[in-house]
């Protein structure tokens, strides 16, 4: 089969590699329909962290074309959606809905894994990370479905540790695919004011169509002051952190008002410590991190089946397998918010 | 009157004061009838923080003297109960349960207020500080509803920090009166397992009687490895730090599961900033600071006026007014839990 292969910064091809096939008796291997570029796999593109050279990818969806004898809940044929983190679904922290802490559980590319840029990916505890749907589905849905996987599980994270809920007075950081999808999910949870920090107009768009009621260009204090003046000066409620670098962690810092919550879910490169004193005076509770996106796919899919939630706009690009190269370069010249992958 | 004064470490008195009167329309003039000292009395008490010397205590209940023209709930004779933090009661903090962070509000000493520890008090924006009881609540129950002043409403504070509810798997670190009261703030939210960190037997004994289902009386590494044990390998849902010191802390957030939540209600003396990688990657939320008890004060009112909340063990040694150095002394010694201070 065909899979992109990290070779280096700013250097991303396919290669033809072995298919991948059952190992243990609750494995299933899937034929990718469809996978994308996360954001995240752009810290290693770009060389600011690094990346064992070859498989790469970790989110993706398509049709079971083997499973091991122990897999109960999915057969062949079916179609599936999965995790960008993989659990056994069965330990006490998949039991608690914490599927990315699961004991047994790892990256993809981690632990005899691949990646799922690729044709083909082999899903370890199949019956926990693979999540069927309607084989008369219709296409449309491929798009919002495979946002589960991570960006929109991870929004909804961020969201969940933050506190969101009906009336809730929320302030985003972060435009990206995450920062777009945390909006839609705030909406989702009943917020009545969400804040999106922002200064790209296609990025605006997509925000406001999810349900920002209001867009702040300014950055740093300026920020701050613009969003307290939205905020009866007080700060936001709840404070998305979707981006993970020490400027938008200070922002998350000062947009929150005394008694309120940030919940992060952008990886914490070269970020401060958290001030002990800073955060008791001023009553703010801070979190997130991973996000389990096994646990949340249930209530999520259901919603997207339903046609309640639709996190799609966040693919502004389609490229096949073979183009992938060019889809890095997209969304690392910010040409593109997220590149969608469509197998054949 | 007479007050407590401080008059520098290990050194109170209660000296002659001149009474305190109405100085702004929205005030009352209380007769305080209870009072008690706290744990964080004890910080100045022992020369760890700096305390201007005079007036001291933030705890109080008792009946209403005298009302300026402005006050409207509450009249001359009512029986009331108020926060160790005043608050305003109308600015967009407190509408938001957050009195404790009030706009215009202030800790009992400060902006012109005296201390609790006294015979009388004027308390500034009465109609948001003092909770009416009915006149004929049996003796009994004042020193239940004292606690609500702070160490009840601290406790649940810890509890609300930590998300606690039907169901948690809690760890309370801190046996004094906080820490009791958060055990049995655990309970009143649902808590399933409560363990309580203790080697006193007399608190020890306290905390079962709250709901502790388990005691820990092993510390550092040795306690976190024994709570993992009673916590199927991956620590607790909700821990409750009521110490604040960095030992205290450090097995805070050794005793907290991925995915789980850390309250905070001891303030921070001398404790380490909070490493932002280690919070993210085991996915653990941290919050708490100063408990908003004007905003409990309902809630927490109407249950112990229904006798489904007693924190009344707590205090384990009651002493007049005139007495009230012996009763910083046995609380500085851990003779006492909590020193219950009763008017004639």
């Amino acid at each position: 089969m065909k899979a992109a292969s990290f070779n280096g910064p700013h250097n991303i091809t396919v290669e033809e590699v072995p298919d991948p096939r059952i190992t243990q008796p609750t494995d299933a291997v899937i034929k990718i329909t469809y996978t994308c570029i996360c954001g995240s796999d752009l810290w290693y593109y770009r060389g600011i962290v690094d990346h064992s050279k070859g498989p790469i990818g970790h989110e993706f969806m398509g049709g079971v074309i083997a499973v091991g004898e122990n897999v109960k809940k999915v057969t062949v044929g079916d179609l599936v959606v999965g995790p960008f983190f993989w659990c056994d679904g069965t330990c006490p922290q998949c039991k608690k809905g914490m599927s990315s802490a699961c004991l047994n559980g790892g990256a993809w590319g981690t632990k005899g894994t691949t990646g799922c840029q690729a044709e083909k990916l082999r899903v370890p505890f199949a019956d926990a990370n693979l999540f069927s749907f309607p084989k008369d589905t219709d296409k449309n849905f491929m798009p919002p479905l495979l946002t589960l996987s991570d960006v929109m599980g991870t929004g909804h994270h961020a969201a969940v540790s933050a506190g969101v809920r009906t009336g809730s007075v929320v302030a985003v950081v972060g435009d990206g695919a995450v920062g777009l999808c945390a909006v839609l999910a705030s909406k989702r949870l009943g917020a009545s004011n969400i804040i999106l920090m922002s200064r790209h107009e296609d990025r605006q768009k997509v925000g406001r169509q999810f349900g920002a009621t209001d867009i702040v260009a300014e950055r740093g204090q300026e920020g701050i002051a613009k969003v307290k003046e939205l905020t009866e000066g007080i700060g936001a409620d709840c404070v998305l952190d979707c981006v993970g670098g020490q400027d938008a962690r200070e922002m998350a810092m000062g947009l929150v008002r005394s008694g309120g919550r940030v919940g992060c879910v952008g990886v914490p490169h070269d970020v401060s410590d958290i001030p002990a004193g800073d955060i008791f005076w001023k009553n703010i509770t801070i979190g997130g991190g991973i996000a389990p996106t096994a646990s949340y796919m249930p209530e999520l899919l259901k919603d997207v089946l339903s046609g309640n939630l639709d996190p799609s706009p966040v693919f502004d690009l389609t490229l096949a397998l073979s183009d992938i190269a060019k889809g890095y370069e997209a969304m690392d010249k910010r040409e593109s918010i997220k590149v969608l992958i469509k197998n054949e």
